[in-house]
């Protein structure tokens, strides 16, 4: 690709000159109305592409804005950095230094990865950045390496689990500001824990999206179960990529976060002769040398291609490692017996053992729950481009009452469970409080304001649950109660000895060189089921 | 990918037993009503995956039959092998022996084409397959050694282009019948010449399509230009996928056939690990095992992405070769001065320069008329895998007035535009009479009888010449007198001198190996374009 990435959003020097940039190509007049007197609005210039800027002297930190489009539509920034009154309020100019003392930290390899998946509101009573950052002490005990915060873009009302973001440049609110997440950043480099950020680059939020109003970022092209999909492959797409891309260089590049967890990325539709994903690689492969850290991203995927996580020589867009829920659906099926929903295509122990030596269960076989062959062999991968777990936000927060493992299997199960996880070939993650048994659900929660679409939420949720067949009445996630039950519980004996087996397993595997830096033609080759007993 | 590959459609053995085979899932009884006698339907049993089979004795060529499915709908065979009536009529059980006499075939490699695409109905008075028997002595002349016949499946009426086609594995009854098609192939063979065939794999015809009613062969999720995509990666996709392969290797086996030219490949959306181009290619290359003859796959393809013809080692599809209209529209904006529609981003001679390079013209720059920087270098790709012409049905045919080259052009004009294709490093494919300078102009005709369609094409039509800004009004492509004008008028002399220079330009390049055997790093090195002159 010869794109010209291009910075979007505000630009403040020291100085107090703050430059202004905001991509609206089809836009015939873009203004900038800054501060309390909105009578007297900034013209913008239309550049190239058609990127506006505006450049301004004695611009202060805390300043609000909004550009006026076509001398009509009063909008927040796409690209804001933070949004004090929200996702319907006006954006404001932020201070972006920091005092980094973490000089020396390189990132991270992922075969020395075991992961942390947190959700930043329920993860400690304050349900912010600085109470993640209270934790960390315990996290560093119990050993594990890196954290994954649940995305933390502006997203409507107060909480969410983060995948209705409309601001994907800005903080919630909620959970800290810009310095706040770099103190974070900061607190965990200097104790030897990576951060990888959940980002959402295949849809927006319903709720304070007016992204629409600026560009084609959306298209028709492509239907997506949760709505419109990202133009990422028509007319004008060299603005929308150019803004996913800036925006995943500034959670690496200034916020020095280690890598990117991207969500679903089989509703990322992209048919151009590079691909999406393709071109970010290589966009922070070059971050990579200018910053002279490692930087890591994975995939959250479910069409069993090892495209994504292939060599871009071998045809591959070159990403580093991607999520395999069926290594979760395997385990999950046989330790459970579950078999509505998507556990229909699992149980047997022999899926657990082929995801231990293929990644994938499915490579082509025939799936009864996606009523189609599907997959194939992960050629060209090794196993730790493979994140496996036994629970995550996903697994948990979408059964109708959020419950975890801990509610369903003995401390015995549980056991079986963490061993299975720790010991695999692939790279572990854990999910918030699954290290101690939490019993606390975690539930569905938004706080969106819009009343269609709440009824809209609602009813989709029941439908999604049908399938499962699952009995009870489907919680409320308008209903605040449901957010405070998801907060953890923080008792660490609530199943004796499964703390102290999880800080054992984690070290073990850290002590053990043949335990994350498997190639998969020299790993697992001895793999057997014998009387719903799996050795390898 | 594992799929089961079924045959579908009757298979009529000679003791006169015949196996109906046709697949539909998601129906729960499906019957055959065979002959004349319709009030005695045959049960169909439900097999694997959904494929329905019944075996008759005493099955005779000619017999008509229908499905009736779910005791409800009577429908045509999807993948009958002729429609007596058209398509909205019974379907006819045929014989589908032949005695070929064309032993010594082996096939030919793309390297040896000179391609010659020609339509059936127009291409000779007349119009179908014996017309074009007739004129192999011309084509032999001409020295062309291969032709390559625009879609022939049944379509709704008695003219139509062929991408309007409905049953993919019936032969369009104006044209002949199999035993006809067989007789040209085979003729065809004993002359030298190779048989391609244009396939439209990526959506159905508007009329007399009944597909749905059997199985979900369209799907939501992806929108065509023309309407409802093929459902090739949903559920229930297996079936569509195996209906398109055995339409393959049906032309490519039985018939003997070539080689195949997919049309519009960007419109085949397809998510699965295995795109259906690759398996589709990968069970060709069985086939070319089988019948140790070498087996042509072609695509139409506009998104300057080389994954389609790379190796599959090498994470391509492998499929032969893409058709180039950037060569086209680099050659036609220098010669015509053009620049309306998509000749906007073409003009200069440097155009046809990198072209004749390159291959694609954009490879990464931005395309003024796509809105978006767009291509990439086709890397592992070598000047044999593009087909470059400087006519073709669309070029001609999508013109408001369906113009050739010959009423544009001075005769030195016709004769630079034939050097530059049949020197270019690329496989040259000449329209039909254009090696004699054919004036008939070749405009787009319909015979549909839905009276709503009718009226929505004439709009489409409309509005498609819009960006060009031609002058006059647009032909109405359900006059016959439209068809009847595109025939051709096989007045060799048209222009002085034209298809001698044809003959010596084709036997030039097929004496010189180096002029038909490009790589792409020992070629065309040195290219430069000074006062409008263009050297290499």
């Amino acid at each position: 690709m010869h794109t010209t990435y291009i910075p979007i959003g505000p630009s403040l020097a020291k100085n107090g000159q703050c430059t202004f940039t905001v991509w609206a190509p089809v836009c015939n007049a873009v203004q900038l109305v800054l501060g309390s007197s909105p009578t007297l609005p900034w013209q913008m210039e239309k550049g190239e592409e058609g990127y506006w800027t505006v450049t301004i002297d004695k611009v202060t930190p805390g300043m609000q804005y909004w550009y006026k489009l076509d001398n009509e539509l009063q909008r927040a920034d796409p690209a804001a950095r933070y949004q004090p009154q929200g996702v319907h309020g006006p954006s404001e100019v932020t201070d972006t230094s920091f005092n980094w003392t973490d000089d020396d930290w390189q990132g991270m390899e992922l075969a020395e990865m075991v992961l942390y998946e947190l959700h930043t509101g329920t993860f400690t009573a304050a349900g912010n950045f600085q109470g993640i950052i209270s934790k960390l002490d315990h996290l560093q005990t119990l050993g594990i390496t890196a954290i994954e915060l649940l995305p933390i873009a502006q997203f409507p009302g107060h909480h969410n689990w983060g995948y209705d973001g409309v601001f994907p440049f800005a903080i919630h609110k909620d959970y800290g500001t810009a310095n706040d997440l770099k103190q974070l950043v900061n607190a965990a480099h200097q104790r030897g824990i990576a951060v990888i950020l959940d980002v959402v680059y295949n849809h927006l939020g319903p709720e304070g999206n007016y992204l629409q109003d600026f560009a084609p970022y959306f298209t028709e092209k492509y239907k997506l179960f949760w709505g419109g999909a990202i133009n990422f492959d028509g007319q004008w797409c060299d603005g929308v990529r150019n803004y996913f891309i800036q925006n995943a260089l500034m959670w690496l590049d200034e916020f020095q976060i280690d890598g990117l967890r991207l969500d679903a990325v089989h509703g990322i539709f992209d048919s151009s002769a590079t691909h999406i994903m393709e071109e970010l690689t290589a966009q922070v492969r070059l971050l990579e040398q200018r910053a002279q850290r490692r930087k890591i991203l994975i995939a959250e995927f479910d069409l069993n291609n090892p495209r994504y996580i292939s060599p871009v020589a071998q045809g591959g867009y070159g990403m580093d490692a991607q999520w395999v829920d069926e290594f979760h659906h395997a385990l999950h099926g046989a330790i459970t017996g579950e078999q509505t929903g998507y556990y229909e295509d699992f149980g047997p122990l022999e899926d657990l053992a082929r995801s231990l030596q293929h990644s994938y269960v499915y490579t082509g076989q025939f799936s009864k729950h996606r009523k189609r062959h599907f997959g194939r062999e992960p050629v060209n991968t090794g196993y730790n481009q493979f994140i496996a777990f036994v629970q995550n936000h996903d697994q948990v927060g979408n059964r109708l009452l959020g419950d975890r493992l801990s509610t369903m299997l003995s401390p015995e199960g549980l056991k079986v469970a963490a061993a299975t996880l720790m010991l695999s070939p692939h790279v572990p993650l854990l999910f918030m409080g699954e290290e101690y048994g939490e019993k606390n659900p975690f539930l569905y929660f938004t706080s969106h304001s819009d009343e269609e679409l709440i009824k809209n939420l609602r009813e989709g949720r029941r439908k999604e649950f049908a399938v499962f067949n699952w009995e009870g009445e489907v919680p409320d996630p308008q209903d605040e109660a449901i957010f405070r039950q998801s907060k953890l519980s923080w008792q660490i004996d609530e199943v004796p000895g499964l703390f102290r087996l999880y800080k054992y397993l984690i070290a073990f595997r850290k002590e053990r060189q043949a335990l994350y830096n498997f190639r998969r033609d020299d790993a697992v080759r001895n793999i057997r089921v014998q009387n719903k007993v799996l050795r390898f």
